[in-house]
Formats: C-alpha cells, structure tokens, sequence
C-alpha cells in the first residue's frame, strides 16, 4: 500500500537565461495553487491522502510544464488554473483520470 | 504503464537555523551519489529505465533522512554509502526490495 494515495510531483526546475523550463510556465505557482486548492477543499483525506510535493527536472521538458501522480504514474501538463481544477476535481478527488491533459 | 521504470525522489528539503531535516542528513550528496552511480553501472536502460529526482519535503521528517521510489511506493532511510549501494545494487539494479532499510 502507497503511504500517499496520490503523491503529486510537479516539475518546477529553472534552467538559466534564455532556456525553457518548466519554472518559465509558472509551475511554483501552479504547485502552491493545487496544494493551496486540496487544502481549501478537505480532499486529502485518511482513505484518500494526497501530497503536493515539488521537485527538480522530470526529464519531460519537452511535454512541459508536467506534473506526475503517483503510485498511479499518470503524466500531466496543464496551461491555466482550468486545467489545475480539472485535474483537483476529477483525479485527485475523484480518481478519475483527466485524458485531455495526459501526456 | 509507467514512463519511468524506478523514479526515486530525494527529499533535499532545508529548514531553518536548528531545525531538522533531510538536508542535515547529506540528502542532496546522497541523491548526487546515487544518480551518478545510476549512470556509472549503466543500470537504466530501454527495459529499466530508472530517473533520480530531487524532491521538496516529502513529509516524512520523523523517519528522514528519507527517498521514495516509485510506482511501486517503497520509502527507505539511509545513513551511509554502504545504504545507498544496497539500494542501488539490489532494488534499482535488480528489482528487489531492502527490507531492512524500509520506512
């Protein structure tokens, strides 16, 4: 058994001057915001403990930014705070993986 | 299917002045070491493929210093070199767990 029911990594890796990354696409911001957003809602729970976790290149630049949940393996990317919600109200929440976004 | 085989998060997470955590513990060494290692043996490969992430606090501070590889979700400790080689040679090399360094 996971210790985390869903343990979120997201990418939030800065290269130097004028490289692409996932922290030029606002990926702390996106972390904070889902970690601020599951805490608001109450979903991580004893039967459904959730972790937002940040972390260092997930060697997927070129799908960023990303993020990964765990045990589960499912990849995502994500453009707007539309997509974090998705992503809290269908996967997190709801287990129900969010295809559209998948990479 | 999961698109890495073993990925291994670090927590390298630094507290403040007198306070504990895995940075106190050598974790961003341990994490260099074992992804240097990784690349040394040539254990990643098409059909293992194996990525060594740093990671933010994985909320496990009691059992730290503390790694997590997944998907299959197996939390070790570790103190020393000798730790850090078993966990190579034996769970990321070879797929098997080291019970006696398990949290």
């Amino acid at each position: 058994m996971s210790y985390y029911h869903k343990h979120v990594f997201f990418c939030v890796n800065k290269r130097g001057e004028g490289e692409d990354c996932c922290a030029n696409h606002h990926a702390e911001q996106a972390r904070n915001y889902v970690k601020d957003k599951v805490k608001m809602l109450g979903i991580s729970t004893d039967k459904n403990f959730i972790r937002i976790n940040s972390a260092g290149c997930l060697g997927r630049c070129d799908q960023g930014p990303v993020m990964v949940v765990y045990p589960e393996a499912v990849w995502y990317t994500y453009v707007d705070q539309q997509d974090l919600d998705e992503i809290i109200e269908e996967h997190l929440a709801n287990g129900r993986v969010v295809e559209r976004l998948r990479v």
